[in-house]
C-alpha cells in the first residue's frame, strides 16, 4: 500500500510575468500555485504517494480554484477549509545570469494567515498517515497558524506519525509578536527529521559558534534534543541566476553523509527546489536507507529546476534515473 | 490650449482569465489597471484633454508598473504617491448571454487605503486645473481617502475648479465606521455636476418619495443644494450580459434633457462604461451645450463596451463619428 | 449530505484551434477533456453533488493527466482504470453564424473501447450512490463498452439507484457488429428518467408513426417499459451557429410539461450543452419538482452555451439566478 | 479537371492586435497575408480550383515567408518574383458594434509597386488558365503595376481566356500621376465580368446621373463597352461594425439577377469578404447558370465574415450547405 | 537547375506543451508536424533543392492541414495520398538539464500504415530525381509501407537515383509480423548511402564483433553489400538534455573522414537533428567532396537544436557561416 | 535632484517571432519599439535620471502607440513631433549557439528621416539638461536628420551640457548622398566622451595604422580633438549567439582604464546591450570616478542581456548589486 503523508501550511497564488519579462514589461501574469508544504505535499504525490494537505483558503471563487489546482495535481483536499476572503498572493519574476529573480510577497490578512486551532480535526486527517510535514513558515505567519502547526506536531507524536520540518531564519518574516526563538524550538525538539541550515541552527536556537560546521552544529542539536532522529542540509551553489550546484547532506547521530555535487546549468524555475528535496527526502526515509535516501532527494531537487512552477511533477521513474546517471537522452 | 481635468481615486491592479474562461478554469490572468477615476482622466487624455490623476501605488514594482500604466495611457503621474506594500486589486471573470460577469476585490488594507491628507497638495495639483472629477466610491475606503477627496473638492471650489462627482449608494462598501449618509452630503452640496440615480439619491440623502422620477428627485438635489448645477443619470436597460442599451438624461436646473437610447448588441468588455460616460460629460460640458455635452457622453460610453479594459481608448473622432450615425463602416 | 451520482462512459482529449480559427490556419490547439457522460458529472459537482466517474484511460503521461483534468474539475475517479496506449480524442473546429464548427473523432482502439466488464467493480462504486448515469454513446462504442454499461444499470437497479440515460440515434456510430436496436431497448427498459428525442424513440424502437408528437411516443415508450418514470426531451431551435434557441419537455406518465423558451443570442461554446441539460434534470429531480426540476435543466443548459470547454462549470446560484429572471449585471 | 484561375496583385502583410484590442493597448500582432486578388486565388483554391497568384515580394526573409503563406494556403507560387526590400504592409485594428475597424496602409515603395512588365511572362503563366482576375487596386499603386495588369488582360484576351475585374473608385490611392479615369477604362472594356457599384460605374467611367440605380448603370456600362458580358454588385447595409446584410445583384445584358438577403449576425472578421464573394463567382459562373452563381457568390461572401484573416478558407461543401439553407448545427 | 529530392514516410502531427511544461501542466499544445523523410526534404528545400515527399493522409480537414504544413515549408505535395481517417500523432515534452524530453507515439492504424503499395506510381514520381532517402522507420510500420519502399528504393536504382537511407535498429518498432532482420538487408544493399550507427550494423544485419569500431563495421558492411557506395554515422554525445556534442564519420571504401566535435550549449529542440544531418550529407554530397559533404552534414545538423520543431529552416548562407567559424554575430 | 539626459533619435516598432521561431514560422510577432538612443534614454530613468527623448513618428494611431511606449518606459515625451505616415521598423529573428540572429530593417522614408532642423527647439529642449547623447545612426539617416543631430550637438557644447556619442562604423548605411567621413568628424570633435571602437576611430577619421591598439587610437583621437574627454570602448567576444563576454575600456587622457571581463552565459536578449552600457556610462560618470562609472557601464550592460526586449529595465539596486558581485540569489 502507498505511504500517506499528510502537509500543512499556506498556498498562494503565484503571479508571474511570462518568460523574462520584468514586472516593468508584462501585460499579463502566468498563474499557478504554491506554498512549501503543499509543494512538499505534491511532490510526493507525484513519486506515488497518498497526500494530504491542510490548508484555509477565502470562501470565494478564487478560494475554489487554489483547491482545484491542489487535486489537479493529485491532492487530497477534503481536509482544507474556507472562511474570510484574502487569497495569499506572491508575485514572482524570473531572472537569468547576473539578474537575480524578485518575490513580492502578499499575505498579510490572507484566509491562511487568520486560521485558528479550532478549524483542523488533526486526530482523523493523521490518523491513517504514515508522515508529517511542516516547515518554519507557517508558525512566523500568525499566532493561529503556528498553534495549529504546533497541534499537528503533537498528534503526529502521540499517534506515532513521522514528523519532518523544514526550518530556516527568516526573521523578517515574524510580524504578529512572538518572535522566532519563542516558537519554533518547542516544535522542532517533536520533530524527527529536521531539514535546516548552520545559519538556521545559530539562529534559531542560539547554537554554536561560528567555526562550527554543519556536522558539528547538527550533532549539539542533537544532543540538546534527542527526539531529533536527522539533522538535514541541502548546500546550494549559486554560479547564476541560471547555473546553481546542489549537494545533501545528512547526520543521522551515527554518520555523516554527503551526496555528490549535482551541476543544474540551464535553470527553468528554481522556485520550490528546497521543497522538491524534502519530498524526496521523505519518500526516500520511507523507502530506502540514509544515504540512498539522500542521494534519491537530491535528484528529486536537481530535476525540479527544470519544472516551470511551484510544484515538482517528475515522476518516480525520472528520479531513479538521474540517480542511475541518465544523461538526458530523449525517452521514446 | 487642452483644458486640463484632475482625478483622484484608487487605481487596481485587474486580473481577468482570457476571454469568456471561468475562474475554475484559468491558468493565467490578463492584466491591466482601472479605477472609477483614473478611467475617467484617461478617457479624457485619449480625447485630447491633459488629465493628472492622483492615487497613492505601494512602494514596490508593483507600484511602479501601474504608475507605468497609467503614464502610457496618457496620464501626467508626478503627483502619485508611494507607501506601504499592498495593491489594491479586482478579479473579474467575464459572463456573456445569461451569465453575468463576476467581480472579487481585494482592496483592503491597500497603499490607497492608507493615505493621509498631508500626503497631497491639492494647491499646487489643482493650480492650472479646469475640472476636478472624483466618485462616491473613494469616500468608502477609509477616512483617510475621505478626508483627501473633501479636501480636493474644497480646494478646487477655492480655486474656481469645475467639481463633478459619479456618485452612487454601494452601501455594503463602508466599513471603516462612518455612514454613508455621514460623509457623502458634505462632497455632493459642493460639486458642481453629480452623476448619480434615482436611488442613489434616495439612499444618500433620504430625499424624495418611491413615486419619485429622476427629474423629481434631480430638482429636490439642487434645491436642497444650490452649488450642484446638473443632475446627470446613465439609464441601463439590460437584456442579457452580452446586450444593453444606454441613455443619458440630465436636468441642469432649467431643462431636461434625454439622449435617444443606444443599442449595444456585442458587448466586449462593460466595465467602465460608466467612467467614459462621465469622460465624456466633461468633455462635452466643457465644449458643446449641454444637450449635445450629453449626446457626447452617451456616444462615448457606447464606444466603451467595445474596448476591451477599464478605460475608454477611443478618439475624439471615433466619438463625433457615432454622434453622426456612422454605422460602423471599416476606416482605411 | 450531498447527493451522490456516478457516471460510466468514455472522456475525450478535445483539441481545438483558437478563437475562430478553422483546422487549415491553426498553429496550436486549446486542450480539454470532454465526454458526455463525465460532462454531466462534472455539472453536478459544481451543482454541489459528489460526483464519480467511471472510465478507462492509457496507462501513460496522458491518461493521467485526463484524470487530473477530472479531478480539477472535481470528480472522485478512484475508479478510473488504466490500460493500453490510445487516447480517445476528438477535434473541434469552431463556426460561427453560417459556418457549423466541425467535429473529427478519432476513438477507435482507444484504451476505452477495449474496457471488459470484469475492469470494473459496479457493487463498490455504486453502494452509496442516489444517481447513475449512462448515454446512448457507449453501448455503441465497443461489446465491452456495452456490456459494462448494462452491468451498471442492472446494479443499480438492483441497489435502488436511479437510473438515468441520454440516448439518441447515431446510427452511423455502431460499428462492431451489433445494431443500436439489438442492444439500446434492453437498458433503456431499466432507465428511470429516459432524455430522448421524438426521432430517437423511432428509430431506436420502431415505435409510433411519423404523425406522432413527442407526447405520443413518451406515451407509447413508457407503455411498453414500465420501468421508465419520466420521459424528457431538450428542443433546439437553431437560428445560426451563434443563436440558438431551448426549451424542456417532459411527460412523467401523468402531465405533459414545457418550460419557455430561452433564448441564446451569443453562443460561446455549444458542446456539451445537451450534457449541461442532463445534469440539470438529475439535480433538479434531486431536489424539486418535475416543473421547476425542468426550468433548472433548461437554465443550466441555457448557462452552459456562455461557457469555454465541455463541461459546465456554472454554480448552482448562477442557475437560480437565471431562474429568477436574472438579466445578466455583473455581479460584485 | 479543375479549373484553373489567375490573379495578380499585392500581397501585404497584415498585423492587428489580438481580439478587439486598438494600437494603443496592443503588445503583440497577430500575422497573416492579404491582398484583394491573392484572397480570390486562395478562396478558389480552398472551393477546389486550381490557382496561381502573380505578384512581387521583397527578397528577403519576409518576402520568403509571404510565399510560404500563400502556398500554405493552396496557391502556386511559381510565378512569384522576388526584388527590392520593403514588404507592403497594413495595420488592422478591429472594431465592433458602433466602434469601426480602422486600417492603416504602409505601402509605398513596397517591392510590388516597383514591378515592371518584363518581370512577368504571361503568355506563359496563363497558357492553361480558365479564368484571369484583377481588381482595381492594382493600377492605382504604380505605372508598372498598372502596365503588368493591363498585359495580363490583354494576353488573357488574346489566348481566350475569361477576365474579371473588381473595380472601385478610391480615388484616394491614385498618387503615382494618371487619374483612375485616364487608366482603368481600357481595363474595363477588356473583362468579361466586373464587379462594381454604382457609385464606382459613375466615377471611373462618368457615365449614368445621380438617379439611375445600379440596373440602369450596368445596361449603360455594356453599351459603351460591348465586351463586358456580366456587371455585377454585392450590396452591404451596415447596421453596426458586428451585424451586416449582403446580396448580391447581377445584370447579363439580358436579365436582372438579385439574392436574397443575407444576414450576418456576429461578424468574426469582414475583411476579405468582397474578395470572397469574387471568389464565388468565379466559381458559380464557371460551374453554375447565373442565378445559382450569384447565389454561390453570396454565400461564400456570407461565410468569409466568420473566417479570421483575409482569405476565405472555407469548403466547397460549406457553401453548398449554406446555399441549401443549412442553419449553422455542428457536423460531426 | 536546383537538385531535386524525393522522399518517403509518414509524416505525423506533433503535439507538445508550450515552454518546459510538463504533460500534467498543459492546457494547449503546440502544432507542428514532422517526420524522419520529410524533414529531410524539408530541410533539403530551405537549402535550395527542389522537394517532393511522398506519404498518405486521413481524407479530412487534418490530412489537408497536414498537407498544407508541407507546402508552407516547400515541399512539392502533388503526390501524396489520402484515404481512412487517422492521423499519425506524436506528443513531445521537452526535458532540460537532467530532465529527458518525452515522446509518446499514437501511429497505430494511421493512415499512412495502412499505404499499399498500389498507391503510388514511383516511375513517374521518380523520373527526374537526383535523390531518394528512406529510412528504417517505414518498413517497421506495415508491410504495405515496407513494400512501398522497397519499390521506390528499386525504381530509383533502375533510374539512376541515388539513394540514401538512414538505419537504425528500433527492434521494439517492429510489430506487424516481420522482423528488422528479414527486411531491412533486402534494403540496405540497394542503397548508396548508408546512415547507421555501430549498434545498427551489429543488430541490423548480425555482423561484425562487438570490438568492432564503426570503420571496421563500415568496412564489412560494404565488403558485403557492394551496391553500398558510403557509410556515415553521427556520433552523439549527451552531458545533458541541454547540451550535446556531435560528430559526423564516413568510411568510402577508401578514406574513413571525421569532422571536429560541434558543441552544442544550449538546445532549443533536438528533434529531427539526426533528419537534418541526412539532409545536409544529401545536399553536402550533391555538391562538394566527402569531407566537405560531411562538414556541412554535421553544420547543418548542429543549427538544427536551435530550431523549434522537427525541421531544420536554416538557410544555406547559415550552414556556410558555420563551417566558415562564425560566432553566432547578429546578421544586419 | 535627479541628473537630466536628453537623447535624439529614431525609434522603430520591433517585430519579432515569439522566442525561437524563425521568419518562416511565425504567425504572430510580439512588439516592443527600441532605436539606440530612446534605449539610452529609457536605461538612464529605469537607473533614476530624469530623461526626455526626442524623435519624430507619422502622424497616426501607430505614432501615437509608439510614443506611448516609450511613456510607460518613464521617458519624457513633450518634444516628440508628429508628421508623414511610415513608421521605421526592425524585424529581429532570435538565435541560439551557433545560429545568429538576423534584423531586416524597414527604415527608408521613415517620418523620423523626413525630419528637419526647424521642427526642434533645442534651445527650449536643453536649458535645464545635464547630459545629450547622440549616435552615429542617426546621421547616416538622412541629410535632416545629422543636420538635426548636429544642432544639438553644438546647442549642448553653448549650454555647457556634457555630449556623449556612440559613434562606429557601419559605412552601408550611408545612402543619402554624404559618407561618414564627411559628416561624422564635425560632430564627435564636439563631444565630450566618444563611445566608439578601433575600427570605429580608423574607419571613421583615417587615422593610425593597423597596428595601433584602443589605446593607442583614443590617443590619436584625443590629441586630434581636444574637445574629447574620454574615450570609452566595450569589447565583446562572442562564444555563440548564447554565450558572450564582454568587458569595458576608458582613455581619458590620463589613464587606460579596463574592467574584468564579465561572462554571460544564458543571453535572453542582446539587442541594446551597447546602448545599456552607454547608459550605465553616462550615469556612472555623473556621480561616480572613471574606474567605478566603467564598472558600472559594464554590470548594467550585462544585466541587459538577460531583458527581453531593446530596453535596459534592470533598476539602480541591480547594477550595484551585481557591482558588488551579487551571484544571481533570489530576491524576497
Amino acid at each position: 500500500m502507498n505511504k500517506k503523508v499528510v502537509t500543512f501550511g499556506e498556498v498562494m497564488m503565484r503571479l508571474s510575468p511570462p518568460g523574462y519579462e520584468k514586472f516593468s514589461q508584462a501585460s499579463s501574469f502566468e498563474l499557478v500555485y504554491g506554498g512549501g508544504e503543499a509543494n512538499v505535499g505534491i511532490s510526493c504525490a507525484y513519486l506515488g504517494m497518498e497526500a494530504t494537505h491542510v490548508t484555509r483558503f477565502p470562501d470565494n471563487a478564487l478560494g475554489k480554484a487554489a483547491t482545484q489546482f491542489l487535486r489537479r495535481h493529485w491532492l487530497n483536499t477534503d481536509y482544507v477549509v474556507y472562511g474570510d476572503d484574502m487569497m495569499g498572493k506572491y508575485f514572482l519574476e524570473k531572472g537569468a545570469v547576473h539578474r537575480p529573480s524578485e518575490v513580492i510577497y502578499e499575505r498579510e490578512g490572507s484566509a491562511f494567515s487568520l486560521i485558528q486551532p479550532e478549524m483542523v480535526n488533526w486526530e482523523e486527517i493523521l490518523k491513517d498517515a504514515d508522515w508529517f510535514h511542516w516547515t518554519g513558515i507557517t508558525p512566523a505567519i500568525s499566532e493561529g497558524a503556528a498553534q495549529c502547526c504546533l497541534d499537528a506536531i503533537k498528534t503526529a507524536n502521540r499517534l506515532g506519525v513521522t514528523v519532518s520540518g523544514d526550518v530556516n531564519s527568516r526573521n523578517n518574516m515574524w510580524k504578529y509578536g512572538k518572535t522566532m526563538r519563542q516558537v519554533i524550538p518547542d516544535m522542532v525538539k517533536n520533530t524527527d527529521v529536521v531539514i535546516t541550515s548552520s545559519r538556521g541552527i545559530r539562529e534559531m536556537f542560539d547554537f554554536g559558534s561560528p567555526e562550527d560546521g554543519f556536522q558539528d552544529l547538527a550533532k549539539i542539536l542533537i544532543s540538546n534534543f534527542p527526539g531529533i532522529k536527522k539533522v538535514v542540509k541541502k548546500t546550494r551553489r549559486i554560479m547564476s541566476a541560471s547555473h546553481h550546484q546542489i549537494q545533501g547532506k545528512l547526520w543521522n547521530g551515527e554518520k555523516y553523509i554527503k551526496t555528490d555535487m549535482l551541476n543544474i546549468t540551464h535553470i527553468i524555475d528554481r522556485v520550490g527546489t528546497g521543497d522538491a528535496f524534502a519530498a524526496g527526502l521523505i519518500y526516500g526515509l520511507l523507502h530506502y536507507k540514509d544515504k540512498q535516501a539522500l542521494d534519491f532527494a537530491s535528484a528529486a531537487c536537481a530535476l525540479k529546476h527544470t519544472v516551470p512552477g511551484d510544484v515538482n511533477t517528475v515522476s518516480l521513474e525520472n528520479v531513479l534515473s538521474l540517480m542511475e546517471g541518465d544523461s538526458g537522452e530523449i525517452k521514446r
